[in-house]
């Protein structure tokens, strides 16, 4: 007998008909003598109509508050999803995120779990009771509700795996898996059948929407065997555990809506670059990496999102305008698979790609499992499909 | 310094104008140096289309999944109020029944209240905030979610006063407070000042929808001192406290849509009226006083609500067809105030007003409070005026 945690979106829940091709789902799981823990997120546009109904109230409204307004969402999916199955005739209990015991910090709207008393859990498996949780919340040590921000319910169901020692932990969504990129006109894109949790980390940190890496991260510690999945077909998805020793490109993504942003000023001096800086932080730009690019004079380069350009126009404009500044829309296109890094014959075959088409790169970065390079964002599309092409086996 | 508890119903609290009003309201004990608690409902048709909701899942819901649904409609109530009122620059706190330590027994969806843990209140007052605390919800020992049933907000209201000593406990809505009569064009009501606990439950067990039962009985046991008020107004509501010495009829109330069921068979033996009994009472027939009024024959008489004629005649046609079956539109009312038992005066007045105009009488009833008679229903508006253009001062 296998204990598995199967997790369903708010897509997924989103109306009677899909709930009721969740409930089917999850009754399949039970039917093969699995011991059954599901965790839900609230349904469709829910969270989003509460934050909408709060910022009525208050521009900024009370941050503990918002978490007690917002946990209301998956009670909500727990309960209706719980009368559901025992109307088909599966016991079924609800548990909200403070009756399981998932233990955070304070942090609210941002929390992050502490730890999790499996034992409420481990009671209604043995009673055979399938168990379905509330994703995305917790409570804090003086009993005030919590929520774990984005990719919250993904983490709940992995942290519940780690917790309940579980065989398999799937996360269902509106895809199967993950993918060699996204989906794309031009692209014959590929679904993968493994990924090791670094390779998902990156894809995540690239912006893969099918895990969160918060959630990834936590499997990674507790070996949490995940597998994707769709909601709405029983084909297999994608599995992510342990590193594979294979060293391939697995995935290639892109990410547009980005800047590449220069700052200039006739002279350097420490005081000119530490203004700069600290004017820059404080207003809270955020950036990763920041580059000068002249020794004599100050010539800064660094990417930031196109959504955050107004805030950055503000400050150049107000408090930093003896700078020269100037923009570049841009793309990162990242190659993604273990052993990027010591695998010249790929670092090569990239470079050569690009090389003959006499592509420019602003940006080059290896680590592990990824290499990046940054160019302009027109040729983007171009990029993309010659490497996967090339790349993807 | 007093500590006062004030509760809104679901119609006080329906949409971000309403929401505005109540804070304002709230602000003002507030300001007049008061330790301020709030009880709120859930906001508007809330927990009606929770129950919508469930119903189109299950016919008849898990009780304990229905708890953890409908318990989120007054979460959402709490967490929406202390927003605002932080916004308005007033520091707030909700609590959820759970969080308080409202503690019931296991009875799904009609739990009745236990104890009531009052550290996390007081605490939360001598911080100096207003506390906003979920109406209507409660857990049992295992840690399950239960709520309250009907009235349940008021239930809460009163217990949190019982639990925390307040000073008062308001209970607003959208009448000022008790009346003479019910609202009606051709008589001029009365709003009364003031009414004895046991004069309140008469009145609400007559149906009047100001407060419920529960709540005034919990106010009596624990001399919970209550002043009902409108939302939307400052005026003086109506205090219900402690008896008074004075003997009147501080109001007359009507119960229309009952039915006087008439059953007849041609012998009566403890066979067939045993028979007859079970049945009744097997399939859930309510009445609360039936009498025979023959005695070689079987000639039964009660009263029950129009809503209940279809599963009466049901059970007649199905089961009882050996005996004859008819019923009569009937309405019941109903003179309340304190001591009129042993007020010869009024009921010698009473019975000359409705012999006066020979008006038939079927059944009259009296306790302590309570003088009530049955009548025809085309009657009913014709006693009602007559009575209370007689009776009350």
């Amino acid at each position: 007998m296998e204990t598995v945690v199967l997790k369903f979106g708010g897509s997924s829940l989103a109306d009677n008909i899909k709930l009721n091709i969740v409930a089917n789902k999850i009754i399949d799981f039970k039917n093969q003598n699995n011991r059954v823990v599901v965790v839900v997120s609230a349904q469709g546009k829910t969270t989003d109509n509460l934050i909408k109904d709060a910022k009525e109230l208050s521009q900024h409204p009370n941050s503990r508050e918002m978490d007690v307004l917002l946990s209301t969402g998956e009670q909500v999916s727990i309960s209706k999803l719980s009368i559901l199955l025992n109307q088909l005739g599966h016991s079924a209990i609800s548990l909200t995120g403070w009756q399981v015991g998932i233990y955070t910090n304070t942090n609210h709207q941002e929390a992050k779990i502490e730890t999790i008393n499996s034992k409420r859990i481990e009671d209604e498996l043995s009673k055979g009771n399938i168990v379905i949780i509330a994703g995305f919340q917790g409570i804090d040590e003086s009993g005030d509700i919590t929520t774990l921000g984005r990719g919250g319910s993904d983490t709940t169901a992995v942290a519940i795996s780690a917790a309940i020692k579980a065989d398999h932990c799937y996360i269902f969504s509106d895809v199967e898996g993950v993918y060699s990129t996204d989906p794309n006109k031009t692209i014959e894109t590929k679904k993968l059948d493994k990924l090791s949790y670094k390779e998902m980390l990156d894809l995540s940190n690239e912006g893969a929407k099918v895990l969160h890496n918060r959630c990834v991260e936590i499997a990674e510690k507790y070996k949490v065997l995940i597998e994707t999945g769709s909601t709405f077909n029983s084909n297999v998805g994608t599995i992510i555990q342990e590193n594979m020793e294979e060293s391939t490109v697995k995935s290639i993504v892109k990410n547009d809506d980005l800047l590449l942003v220069n700052i200039k000023h006739k002279t350097y001096t420490n005081d000119i670059f530490n203004n700069l800086l600290t004017t820059l932080l404080q207003n809270g730009i955020p950036f990763q990496t920041l580059i000068n690019n002249s020794i004599d004079s100050l010539n800064l380069s660094f990417t930031i999102k196109s959504e955050d350009l107004q805030s950055l126009e503000h400050i150049m404009e107000n408090d930093l305008k003896i700078f020269d500044f100037s923009f570049t829309n841009i793309s990162r296109i990242s190659l993604v698979g273990y052993g990027i890094m010591n695998n010249q014959e790929i670092i090569q075959k990239t470079l050569n790609i690009l090389n003959k088409d006499n592509i420019e790169i602003y940006t080059y970065h290896i680590d592990e499992c990824k290499l990046s390079i940054i160019a302009k964002e027109k040729l983007s599309n171009t990029i993309l499909e010659k490497l996967h092409q090339e790349l993807i086996k």
